[in-house]
């Protein structure tokens, strides 16, 4: 086993970060997480606020530890790769255990034993400080704001609808919500070509969609069975009717959100109809590095608000508010 | 408009058929149907009945008229096709009208307005005999007899599975549930090289795909998020959960049930493992042929019953029982 990095000075350090106990409270006596083998330390600069921390909050997941799962940072210290200090990163969020069916089957997002930052067994990322696997953590190009990669985790989600379906430029899209992440899907979507049309129902998400050109309309002109794709992002089960009716015969509905409870569905109207339901979760970040690198989707007019580290709990609930998009903790 | 054949010793005759109105019952006063513009008279030689005609018996959907859609038969007359007739056919069972959006997109089994022979809005196949478009009517190969012919409608809708989802040699498949159609299921799944392996409750049924050297288990040797693909043909809504249960993560559940109500489904577990759901109904029937023909599926040990159209009440209630598989019914 390698030893892990030995900075007297770092280990002494007490650090800040936003705590989740049932509560979120800052804290600002914690230690310095210390990396493992194969891990790095990472000095976290900015971390986004996504609604899975909302829902980790209202009690979705029983999570006790530090929140967070988007960011950007440098690489601090590094026992197993001296050389990759100083590098500015963003990180994969899944931590597969590399033994079990599934990492081995090169699905480490699905490991059974996986611990997942800020969310499952692994502090996150508001904070001053976390730690992730070296494989995690991807290398940010040069000519991509801070701002712009801390939300690399959530457009490699938006991308992973892309992977999960089969999508064609001459396809017609409806999508469903156009929060945090609708905006980011909205997007992707609408760089393959296809005809992408968003149930937006605030004014400001409007807004933000209309500036990168994308087409909204309301839920009552969706029409009916006229879909190629539907995509699922609003948050709420009611999202889950709405994207039915809309989505045509043998076409593909895709579930994005995630939320409590159970949902009631016709079996056999899906059967008779053909149609294809596809849940999709963490995407690839080196294809959304390329996205944000190419300038090919820019997700910056989505910032809202920016806070520091220490108002992490008034960030929070700005985050909440209903005409807030993208909230950003400065953890510097 | 092309005039229908004009054969007057036809068009006196009364005909016998299986009469839905609440009940079923044999009438033996109907007149013989009339062939529409590019539409055939078929006189039926056989007829299967499939659990979809017991679900109609129970009101499954409101249809009145002939039952029955499953059968091989012979072309009697048809005005725009004289050299077919006699002929010996197989009819698939949608009649689309052509002109809506999904005529023109070539899924005409979702036809925005069909008719379905013995389902919806025309007279069935437990019956002397029946019409059907020409383009419906597939010619039956020398080489299959009537026994397996009369397999084809649901041996075309058992291979729609493999039109649906994406299915490879190497994968394992979990069937759930070895009625009528599911032993066709097992079949044509096990005929791409896939494990296969089937969840059978009656020793019939296990015993039929024994001869077809498909292995069978219990419910509660069901290995958990094992199965690249779970095929879902129990016809019950628990069938749903044991299907859930069984797939991989990133895995595919084929939905082949149809069944009244709805079912409670967790969308957000979905969407964390990543599972593709998918419905598949009608299928090909050129494939369904070739594999009759060459021999690589041989139905006829699914056979328990044959009786002549005039027992065809009992013949039904026979279908019904739990230990029965196909019933035939005689129509000549």
């Amino acid at each position: 086993v390698q030893q892990a990095v030995r900075r007297p000075e770092l280990e002494e350090k007490r650090v800040k970060a936003l705590w989740l106990d049932q509560q979120v409270r800052l804290r600002t006596d914690l230690p310095l997480p210390s990396p493992g083998p194969g891990e790095a330390l990472v000095r976290v600069r900015l971390a986004g606020v996504c609604s899975t921390d909302l829902a980790l909050i209202a009690g979705y997941y029983p999570f006790v530890g530090v929140l967070g799962h988007e960011f950007v940072g440098e690489i601090e210290a590094s026992a197993d790769a001296a050389n990759r200090v100083g590098e500015r990163v963003v990180g994969s969020i899944n931590l597969g255990c590399g033994q079990c069916r599934e990492c081995l089957a090169c699905r480490p997002s699905h490991c059974l034993n996986r611990r997942v930052l800020g969310i499952k067994g692994r502090d996150g990322a508001f904070a001053e400080y976390l730690c992730l696997p070296l494989d995690n953590l991807h290398p940010v190009p040069a000519q991509v704001p801070d701002l712009a990669a801390v939300f690399t985790e959530p457009l490699a989600a938006a991308l992973q609808v892309l992977d999960r379906v089969e999508l064609r430029p001459g396809d017609r899209v409806l999508l469903i919500g156009a929060g945090r992440l609708g905006q980011l899907i909205a997007r992707v979507v609408a760089l393959t070509g296809a005809s992408t049309e968003v149930v937006a129902r605030h004014a400001h998400q409007r807004a933000r969609l209309s500036l990168a050109g994308i087409p909204t309309l309301d839920e009552h002109q969706i029409e009916p069975q006229r879909y190629d794709l539907v995509v699922e992002a609003s948050g709420a089960p009611s999202g889950y009717a709405l994207a039915r009716r809309a989505v045509r015969p043998r076409g593909t509905l895709c579930l994005k959100s995630t939320y409590r409870g159970q949902v009631s569905v016709d079996l056999s109207a899906l059967v008779v109809d053909e149609v294809r339901l596809v849940g999709s979760r963490c995407g690839p970040f080196p294809a959304a590095l390329r996205l944000l690198a190419q300038g090919s989707v820019d997700p910056t007019p989505l910032i809202d608000v920016t806070q520091p580290l220490a108002q992490g709990v008034r960030a929070i609930q700005q985050a909440a508010e209903p005409d807030v998009l993208k909230v950003v903790i400065d953890c510097a």
